[in-house]
């Protein structure tokens, strides 16, 4: 029974380690982790840089073997110290775990697999879990809830845009012609796509005094346009934070605690706020 | 007489299915429609793009008569089913509807109409007529309304950033001369335009210092006009947000009206909203 | 006695057909003077244009003189009609008007003076003259007043970025080197500003990793920056709406206007506001 | 004692004219100062440009002496007039003062400095401490509090733009390799931080179907993105000035706190702000 004990205990240490960030050995493990996985996605782009000399490729795939097995260990460690593996390993960040492990090993028995080593790019989604711990924890949750809030707002603004791209790539598709780069309506409402957005890569640009017309119609439209999600999340985003300092007052009888600035009374059940 | 009801039956049936969304029917009748919508724009731009298989152009053109033929019964059906058939045959999405079945139609007769083909484009405004029956209606009216009521303002300012465009550009016209591209006052408009709304082609840019000088200049300026019309949008959302989320209650004893929404006491004087 | 109210009444009539907009008289000639404003600034644009057919030169040769000679009574007539001329001829309207028919007359004496031709671009700002009859006067002046009371903060917030972009540009002139395009540092101070303002021309841009690593992070601190002036107008103006909108109440006693929502007495006076 | 007195005085006067701005002196002062560094600066600039005259180098020459060795007086004046010489050396203007002044008598004694001389470009940082004595100071201050108020915020917004911009980066990488550009994935995420803050170079631009595809969904999204530190820096901006215009009255009757600017009577109960 006591080797039981001991092995909940340490069962309850590892978890405490893994899991939380409270304890001195939990920050420490945390810390190391982001780190490692900083150093591994810059190991992962440096992977793809040609022309450097050749010990440094042998460095990054001695240096990648070794933090894949570190994050292996991490792996199964998250697995035995949590009492349901199977909610940790279907979880959004279990995949992603298994993901940013799974690649190397793979490259071993599949040839050809070297597109598959940029799966460990998504290792880096892994930092948002280690985000979790900071003190910006408050922020983006507020900034999350605001996003969301605005979600629907701005998904039927960006749909209208894409609508009006189709329609205004067709146009242009039609004014201008191959000569200018506008080969396929699909091309030319990826340009009218890059114009709106005042992105203007240049590659494709108009070159017909119409096209210029409209293009410039279609430029100043993007730049009204833009207002409108800016507004959206501007104004939801000033409720949340006016929501977020409603006072702190509470119902003695039914417990409401969303109370308008300058209530008396409860606005739920009618009891005096003050006579608690 | 009875089969007059029938027939009265029959139409307001169709008339349920085509113009509402309540019933399950009248809801399977939009997504078909949403679906082949999205379809007939895709199968529109596809046939632009040059270098496909032959097989992939002879199923466009099959697939677009079938869809063509679905609208056509669509567009009939909905004359049939109204009670006043030219209130919708001249009405915005009438025409609409009109105008994405008979391009291909006239291809027959006319020769060289492929111009006319890409009308069908046209059928993609067809799309915000499904959309009415979403869950977006709300936001996009609160959304259409904000607009419209900073709509004055918004034009007014375009129009003062036309005009410095206009001004800058017979400027740049002046100061650069033909050889960076800057070849007529209008051309110069164009490009003013382009780095205004910081699109920036990069087709047309100033070569000596002094237009340089003058485009940063113009750069710096259109980084801060953007301002403006965010900040109108902004302020006018959050006032049409405000206005529309004050409830209608008033309390019966001290005639309060800012409530809470979902209050159910008044806050100032503890009375129930509900006992009018 | 006779002539002289004559002459003063003809005077008179002048004035109000040229300073205002009541009478239907005064809005057909500001219709008639926006019209004309238009058309010469287009045929401005077009004079600039090479390769249009001889014709069309000298149509705009001819309807140049006409608009020129139109404006010129114009201008003389607004001199007559007012009592104090001096006051109109050194007023901003009245330097522009001069401004936008002299260069013609003066093309005849000196030859060469193409260049002046094109000061008639400033005829454009006549166009302001004739808005201030527009129904957009209370939001132009809205507008306006919002801009200047947010005008310091903005300068200040401009002021910072041209010295982020001087710091940055020399930064990149040592890094960069002359192969990319960074030839002096005015030419690199130029790209940054081009860079931060999200414009992007891409007739210059960073080859070396270091410099587009610098790149990228003046593009994300620009893409952080814009934030600041749009936050600031958006504050700004919803303020501005606000100081409208206060209610309308007027004290009884002293007649102050300008009340606080909910206010019971007069914050002046003291003055109950509801004893009227 | 009186020249002990006398060398204190002196020693204060200097004090004064340098370190503040109330004397006519201190503020002749601060104007030539910032004239001086406003022009070394351009010399800098200049210094740079090639091509030229002669003359203008040399004029440059013996200008950056003068003012260098002007630069050096005022540096040893601030040591000799501050009663802590040390608390002056080691703040930030202090290393910028001595490191504006240094390089040049370093390119005496290293040669290839010419580096070095860049490093003057810091000069310009000296242009925030004249900044202070302006009239700005109070809007810059209000503006940095709300710029520092949001920061946590937007640098959790910033970093999750950069997760995006290496995960998306990584993606185009393999979507659209070598040939368009997108060389290695640090390139492609360089490509994706151009893209996502509108820059637009078009140094770099996708050229195969999907590449094309995820561009435009990444441009719309940097659009949509966008908003969001706009919203935050404009919601807490607003906020910020929303304090700052509350005034600190509170009614002796009424205890009411919230008064409007110049209020002299309680709004609530009508009793005189100032009989306290």
């Amino acid at each position: 029974m006591t080797t039981k004990t001991e092995h909940k205990n340490w069962k309850n240490k590892l978890h405490e380690i893994i899991y939380e960030a409270d304890t001195p050995l939990g920050k420490a493990f945390d810390v190391v982790l982001l780190i490692l996985i900083v150093l591994s996605i810059i190991f992962v782009m440096l992977e793809s840089v040609k022309g450097l000399p050749i010990k440094t490729y042998e460095f990054l795939y001695y240096a990648e073997w070794i933090i894949t097995v570190f994050f292996t260990f991490e792996y199964i460690a998250r697995i035995i110290s949590i009492k349901q593996p199977s909610r940790y390993i279907f979880s959004f960040y279990g995949i992603i775990d298994l993901l940013s492990t799974l690649p190397l090993y793979l490259s071993f028995f599949i040839t050809g697999t070297s597109a598959l080593l940029a799966v460990r790019a998504l290792r880096l989604l892994r930092i948002f879990r280690i985000l979790k711990i900071s003190r910006y924890i408050g922020e983006s949750n507020r900034l999350a809830k605001a996003i969301r809030d605005s979600g629907a707002k701005i998904s039927v603004f960006l749909f209208a845009v894409l609508v009006l791209c189709i329609i205004m790539g067709s146009v242009m598709y039609l004014v201008e012609g191959e000569e200018s780069g506008f080969r396929s309506i699909p091309i030319s409402v990826y340009w009218c796509i890059v114009t709106l957005t005042t992105v203007g890569y240049g590659d494709i640009a108009p070159t017909t005094p119409l096209g210029q017309f409209l293009a410039a119609i279609i430029m100043i439209m993007g730049y009204g346009i833009i207002a409108v999600p800016t507004g959206i999340v501007s104004a939801e985003y000033a409720q949340q934070s006016k929501k977020v300092h409603l006072n702190t007052q509470s119902c003695s009888n039914c417990h409401e605690t969303e109370h308008q600035d300058g209530a008396k009374f409860c606005h739920r059940c009618g009891e005096s706020l003050y006579n608690e």
